[in-house]
C-alpha cells in the first residue's frame, strides 16, 4: 500500500507527538519536525507510511539521543495486560469459540497503540479489549483461518504493540505453537514489540521468536535481514497484526490473514472501513478494490 | 504570536486541504506538499503562521494556474449571508443593545471559515451565527468598546472572510461609520475579503475600503504596504476580525479589538482559550500572559 496525500500531515504530527514524547528540549523539537519537513520534500508516495513514519523516529532517536524514549511506555502496557492474564485466560476457557474468542481478543489488543491513542488510559484497556468480543466474526473467514493454521507446516506471527503482545499470546496458546515464530522488531520504534518484550510477556518460553532485523513499525520486506525475509517467504500462513504490517505487506503475493484496528481514514480511502473498526482480512497479494482472495470482516462497522 | 511547533502539522493539513479545493491534479497535490516540506525544513518559528500560510496557498495558486481558488466558494457566502442580511438587521433593530447583538454577531460570523469549517454548509450558517447571541458579553469590555469608538478619530476595521463581511457590515452600521475604514486584502488567499467582496456586499457604499496589500490571512505588518501601515499606525482604534489577524497582530503596540472564534489547540495553548470559544480581547500590545491591558471575553467558554 502506498503513502497517501493524506498521510503526509500525518507524519508531520507523529514527528511532532514522537519529539514531544522523547524530549523536553524545544530546539530538539523544532529540529525534528524540520527534519521531517526535509522527508516529505523528497518523499517516495510509493513507498508504505512506515518506511517513512521509520525515518522520523530514527531522527528522533539520533537527535534526543535517547535508544529507546517508549521503553518505560512499553513496560508499563506489558505490565497492565500481563495483570488483565488470567481473567483473559479464563474468558477464552469458558467460551464455546475459544479460538474466536482468543482471534477477537487479538484484534481488540491493537487498540493498544500509543501512535493513535495517545490519551489511552491504563484503566481503559481492559474493557476496551474486551468490547471487541461482542463483533460478530465473519464465520467463513474463520473458517479459512482454521483450515489455513491446519495444514500449515509454517507459521509466522507478525507482532505489532507493546501490551497487545500478551493478546497475541493467549491467541498463540489457542494454535498449534509448535508451528508458530514470533516477530519481533530488530530495534525499537514507537511502541512495537522487540525481543525485549517477547521475553518479558512470557513469548519466548511459549513459542520460538525471531526479528526482522529492521527499525519500521510494519514490515518492509526489502528493508529487513535475509534471515527473516527467508524466512517469511518458507511461511506457508502468515498472521500479521496491526496496521503498519498492512500498509507494508498488502501487495505481498503470500497467505496473510491481517488482523488490525482501522487506525486513519486512509485505510477508509484504501478499503472502506471506518476508523475505528475491527479488521480481519485474508489475501494472497494484491490489494486493488475487487482484487482480494478472500472476504473482509464487519466493513464499516464502527467500534 | 510566534509559530508554534503544533501550527507545523496544521501546515500541512492546509496544504492538503487548499490544494485538493483547488485541483484534481494528483501530481499537482503531491508538489504542493512537497513545497510545504521545503518550507517546514526552513521555517521562521518566530514569524507569525499567517505569513507561512500565504506562502502554502501562493504556491497553490501558482502550481494549479488559478488566481483566486476560493472565489466561487466566496460568492457562495456571501450570497447566503446576504440573504439573511434582512433577517439579521430586524434582529439588531429589536434588540435593546443593537451594539451588543451585532458584535456578537459579528464574532458568531467569523464561525464561516473554511480553513477548520470546511464541512460547513450553507443552511447551518444562520443558526451557527446565531448561537453566539446567547454568550454574555463582558460588561466593562463593552464599555471599553464604546469608549474607544466615542473617543476615536479614525477607526480601522480589518475584515477576514467572505460570507463574514456582511456581518462585518451588520456591526458598522451601528458604529459611527464617516469614521471607519474597511480593510480587505490586497490579492485573494484562501476565503479571505478582497475589494470585490466589499463591492459585493455594500460596504463600498456604506464606508472608505481600502486593500493592505498582501496575499497574506493576517495583517503581517511588515510585508503589508505603505500606504496601509501609514494608516494603521495613524488609526486611534483598530477592530480585528479573526484569528489570523490576532496570530498577525497580538504583538503591536496599538488599541486593539480582537473579534475572533479560536480556531485551534494553539489558542488554547496561547490565550487559555478552548477551541470553539469566542473571543474578544482589548490589548495595545504584548501578548504574553499577564500582559493585557484589559479584559477577556468569555474564557474556556465552548460555543
Amino acid at each position: 500500500m502506498k503513502t497517501y496525500p493524506e498521510c503526509v500531515p500525518c507524519l508531520l504530527r507523529q514527528a511532532l507527538e514522537g519529539a514531544r514524547h522523547a524530549t523536553d528540549d524545544e530546539a530538539v523539537v523544532e529540529e525534528v519536525l524540520r527534519s521531517a519537513g526535509r522527508m516529505v520534500a523528497n518523499v517516495d508516495l510509493e513507498a508504505p507510511t512506515p518506511l517513512h513514519i521509520g525515518e522520523i523516529h530514527r531522527n528522533i532517536r539520533r537527535l534526543t539521543g535517547d535508544p529507546d524514549p517508549y521503553r518505560a511506555a512499553k513496560d508499563r502496557f506489558n505490565r497492565t495486560v500481563l495483570n488483565l492474564y488470567p481473567d483473559l485466560k479464563e474468558l477464552i476457557g469458558r467460551s464455546p469459540n475459544p479460538l474466536e474468542t482468543a482471534l477477537l481478543l487479538a484484534v481488540g489488543g491493537n487498540e493498544i497503540d500509543m501512535i493513535v491513542d495517545a490519551g489511552l488510559e491504563k484503566a481503559d484497556i481492559g474493557e476496551s479489549v474486551k468490547a471487541f468480543l461482542s463483533i460478530p466474526l465473519h464465520g467463513s473467514l474463520i473458517d479459512e483461518f482454521k483450515s489455513s493454521v491446519r495444514s500449515a507446516q509454517e507459521i509466522l506471527y507478525l507482532g505489532d504493540n507493546a501490551g497487545e503482545i500478551v493478546l497475541d499470546r493467549l491467541l498463540m496458546e489457542e494454535l498449534p505453537t509448535e508451528k508458530i515464530t514470533y516477530v519481533v522488531k530488530g530495534n525499537p520504534v514507537i511502541n512495537d514489540v522487540t525481543m525485549e518484550d517477547a521475553r518479558a510477556c512470557g513469548l519466548t518460553e511459549l513459542v520460538e521468536v525471531i526479528d526482522n532485523g529492521t527499525d519500521l513499525p510494519g514490515t518492509v520486506l526489502d528493508q529487513c535481514a535475509d534471515a527473516f525475509r527467508e524466512r517469511f517467504f518458507r511461511a506457508d500462513l502468515v498472521i500479521s497484526k496491526g496496521q503498519g504490517n498492512y500498509e507494508s505487506l498488502s501487495d505481498v503475493n503470500r497467505n496473510l490473514f491481517f488482523l488490525f484496528k482501522a487506525k486513519c481514514q486512509v485505510i477508509t480511502l484504501h478499503l472502506g472501513y471506518e476508523v475505528g473498526s475491527p479488521v480481519m482480512i485474508h489475501t494472497r497479494g494484491g490489494d486493488r478494490p475487487g482484487n482480494h482472495s478472500a472476504t473482509y470482516a464487519q466493513p464499516n462497522s464502527g467500534t
